[in-house]
């Protein structure tokens, strides 16, 4: 059997810098973690499944599989490129099973198998106003706004009940089922846990859902960067030009990305007031992805994760993040894909001093080992 | 009889400073206009009558009235220093009229006497959520996004006729009385050329009102610069830990702008979510003016500057904009103020490419000469 792993070096911004307590790009081994951009996305964790095949070459000198690696450096861009390759190299890539740690646990010291991921679709808008910018006093009252039209419109993206008010975006939604519900259940998850973690007086989304379950399960709209007229120190009484938002989706199987870029699209400029003008650029995206849970990868993955945990049971969690290539892995190679993350929420990823716990990276050498002997038998 | 002149040599910041086509503090003549940070608002025209009285003093060795100079640095933020100045230095400064020139013509080739300004209340806003950026993926659904949430009570703070929505707001405003109204009506003000020149398809504002009645003599809200979460080129999925707002508020009488702050802030705070923190600053602040028509510097001043222009007639306007000590050098010198501005409001104040018609600037030199000559008489 061939056993694929794939991993991603490329990363975020490091943005806002000022917060690091390391250098980003120096990574530093310090409290039993390793800090720095990447380490648990998806640098540290891509690593586990190289060191893996070293320790069994040093030790074996022969693999129990077959192995291959597919390493690229476009994940967080949406792996355009990687997305021709596969559709290309079908017989190159053939397998039997795609390992992807780039996930995370459930909790720590909870062996965890990830069965699905949300997709993206982000999007850019721009609100223009007067040609340049205006006096407020001369001009307020008399002309639109667009750092004010732009919260508006925003304003209006999400109905009183918290969900997304963009005509379509829910149809095809597939529902927790059953047994998934009852599987949150017994996680027992803790929203005042949360909350404090995340410093947080309380949670907040669409009404009549857990928090569990609007990570999982449930689409969402965040704006990730918003932008006009004077963000500098001090006062500038001005009307803004301009000003713009950075935005992007969660989607959750079957939300179809491309779809809801344009729904998007149309809805913002449909929403726009003819005093400004709206531009909207539609940016990537990644499907969303949900794999069976009874194939022998997956199987292979959840015995192999308990054992170097030394747990008996694995948990089975959906993740709210998206890797966009997870779903053509599944499309295109039509091999079970497996997730089997190793990192923690609560470690950064995305944000300033990011790290990824040295004993977790060890767990996941281990998982890696097992899973291949797993997969061998 | 004594004149006092009062200007200010203090300007805005020059962002975005790329789009200067000339270098903000080297003034530079091109096109009948000198072109710079200033020019216009306000160091250009506080010069006028430096040049008037130096004009005076080369050819006639006399001045026809007693002159005094108050010249500031801290209009752009508020005069408070010269505020507590002018409370103390009553005798120092005491005079027969305040001649201003930081206002503009009603519009070019007109002479205009301005008896009327906007005061003004800033603040500074900031919602605050998770304790960093969270990776919108993970965490997407689950925790309100400051971003979105900013932007949400951006937008409840007009209601939907263009109203400002909070309560109290109007309870001050001095409505326009009826001579106001039909002096508006035989300016023939004409909204599509104004639109035309901002670059905008139509203009916007309070519902019922006429874009000069809005900017003469109705208060507003708008936001000057407003940041959160990811900025830069390109996208980073986060839910950024914090958004902020930079808002001001123009102006009428007889709104009190602390009051106005406060009722401001008040309304801020009640409608934050408690999800997220909110913090209102409240900034610099000036009140409102409104001179009578029928002073002798009012009259003195109409016909000098009717004069200059080689015209029949001034136009008596009001103005969007706020010169805070206005209200103080009327209050605290019981003397009359005039505002006898020669700038264009197309001339960028506050803007990049800032400048001041050379033609006017004489015309100014011109119209002080006259002025002070008529106040001798």
């Amino acid at each position: 059997p061939t056993v694929l792993f794939y991993g991603h070096y490329d990363v975020m911004p490091v943005d806002p810098i000022d917060e690091w307590k390391t250098k980003p790009f120096e990574p530093t081994i310090k409290d039993g973690k390793i800090w720095g951009r990447g380490t648990t996305d998806d640098k540290g964790q891509l690593y586990m499944h190289v060191a893996a095949v070293d320790a069994l070459m040093k030790t074996r000198k022969t693999l129990p599989v077959n192995v291959k690696f597919v390493l690229e450096g476009e994940e967080e861009i949406g792996s355009e490129a990687l997305d021709g390759f596969l559709k290309k190299q079908k017989k190159l890539l053939k397998c039997d099973a795609v390992v992807v740690s780039d996930t995370s646990l459930y909790a720590d010291n909870t062996p965890t198998v990830t069965y699905g991921l949300r997709g993206l679709a982000a999007l850019e808008g721009e609100v223009q106003g007067p040609k340049g910018d205006l006096h407020s006093g001369s001009f307020g009252g008399a002309v639109a706004n667009p750092a004010n039209t732009l919260a508006q419109m925003i304003a209006k993206l999400h109905d009183k009940d918290g969900k997304v008010a963009i005509p379509g975006f829910y149809k095809k939604v597939k529902p927790l089922t059953k047994s998934e519900r009852e599987n949150i259940k017994k996680l027992r998850h803790s929203e005042t846990k949360l909350a404090r973690e995340l410093g947080v007086r309380e949670l907040h989304g669409e009404n009549k859902f857990a928090a569990l379950e609007r990570i999982w399960a449930r689409p969402t709209l965040d704006v990730n960067g918003i932008k006009g007229g004077f963000i500098e120190e001090g006062f500038k009484t001005i009307i803004p030009a301009k000003a713009s938002a950075k935005i992007s989706m969660r989607l959750v199987p079957d939300q179809d990305p491309i779809e809801i870029g344009k729904l998007a699209k149309k809805h913002i400029e449909s929403i726009a007031p003819r005093s400004v003008r709206v531009n909207v650029e539609i940016g990537h995206s990644g499907p969303p992805a949900l794999a069976p849970l009874d194939s022998k990868p997956m199987k292979a993955a959840s015995k192999a994760i308990a054992e170097a945990f030394g747990k008996k049971k694995t948990v089975f969690n959906r993740e709210g993040g998206s890797i966009p290539i997870i779903a053509a892995f599944a499309d295109q190679l039509k091999a079970p894909v497996v997730m089997m993350g190793l990192g923690l929420n609560s470690e950064n990823l995305h944000a300033p001093n990011e790290h990824f716990s040295l004993k977790n990276f060890e767990r996941g050498i281990v998982s890696s080992i097992l899973f291949m002997d797993e997969m061998a038998k």
